[in-house]
């Protein structure tokens, strides 16, 4: 007779802004400053829906909704500004409330974690240094892997990172990206509703749990299933 | 034998910010200011959720989510902080796609509309004026009334101006206060995305129809049964 099969510990993969630090609407208004500096202006509640996507897709969801095209040159220059746009907005950011003592609290449970963004090293680090994480902490951002959210890859990666499998990981985060590239990383979506989504979006987009915030997952872990480790 | 009873014609009354103008996110970020300058810090989502409803009833969420209290002084030093804010950002701020067009529109086809907003009158005037509207439209501002929404005052004052029974109104707003207000008033309640709520969020608050934004809605008058009057 073999012996049951055993499920690996769960791991949590956190998205990074509107989900451990309150950056969205800093980063919403960091890509208006830089679509108006190149001439194109669009209303700010459609940019809010595209952040946490990989920025090919959202610069063709502009180009559908602005009915212009944007070449490479003025990609890359939209790039740029939202970077400068960004860290001009630094000290407006904060971590989310109960961001470090939810990872502070895992780590100490023997939970393994990990942050993966859609977010390049360049935006990322400043955010991520405001969460007070060890520089050993598994992270994984825009420039490390082909294709952003909502594909999958960003979380396989950070599962990888943690040699846990997708199907035993939670991926924690704000937007719909998060959620539907849970879904196609096979992992369980929990939504957030800090970077300013409803409760109703993200449950359609595969979260079956939603909390208001950080600190309200930490309140409630048990739902999860998550057991300090040995 | 007497005559069928005939339905007024329909009107339609606008809140302002979020609806006609693209200003929330500028509101939320002004607010976010004006509370961190005060040492209050909220999470900006927490912020968001809350633009468009009354002062004195933000204020009270406020006290509940910071577990602080806020006296009169304090509250006046934060409206204070507010508009100032708000003003300093009103370079960033423009019609929604489709505005004045809508209204526009519907003053050639003979259709009452009016505006009615939660802003004070100082925050109020500045966005109005990008509207290109006549000094003769019927706007109701906060110091008009004695509660605004999502209390019905400000939208039966609309009503009143333009003297069509709330219930031939339909109320256009892009928050939940704008939709509870309207229920309370007895008149339809139809939403827009353009103030970043989700569809569902609004449907749940009594919207009967959610549109994207203004030229969405202009598109699509006859779903609302509006019709070209004598």
């Amino acid at each position: 007779m073999s012996s049951p099969a055993l499920s690996a510990r769960p791991a949590l993969l956190f998205d990074l802004d509107g989900t451990l630090v309150d950056s969205v609407y800093q980063h919403v208004l960091a890509w208006r400053e830089a679509l108006h500096e190149e001439g194109l202006d669009l209303s700010v509640w459609r940019i809010h829906r595209r952040i946490g996507m990989s920025g090919g897709l959202f610069l063709k969801a502009l180009e559908r909704e602005l009915g212009a095209s944007i070449g490479e040159a003025q990609a890359e220059r939209l790039r740029q500004l939202h970077a400068k746009g960004l860290l001009k907005r630094l000290d407006q950011i904060r971590p989310l409330p109960g961001a470090r003592e939810l990872l502070g609290t895992l780590s100490s449970m023997g939970v393994p974690w990990a942050i993966a963004t859609s977010g390049g090293e360049k935006t990322a680090r400043p955010t991520l240094a405001m969460l007070g994480i060890p520089d050993s902490t598994p992270v994984v951002t825009r420039d490390q892997v082909a294709y952003a959210k909502p594909n999958p890859d960003l979380f396989l990666a950070a599962a990888e990172r943690l040699r846990v499998p997708p199907g035993d990981c939670f991926v924690v985060g704000d937007s719909i990206w998060d959620l539907l590239a849970a879904q196609r990383a096979g992992s369980l979506g929990v939504g957030v509703l800090s970077g300013g989504y409803g409760r109703e979006e993200l449950e359609q987009a595969g979260a079956y749990r939603v909390y208001e915030d950080p600190a309200d997952l930490l309140a409630h872990l048990d739902e999860l299933g998550i057991r300090a480790g040995s």
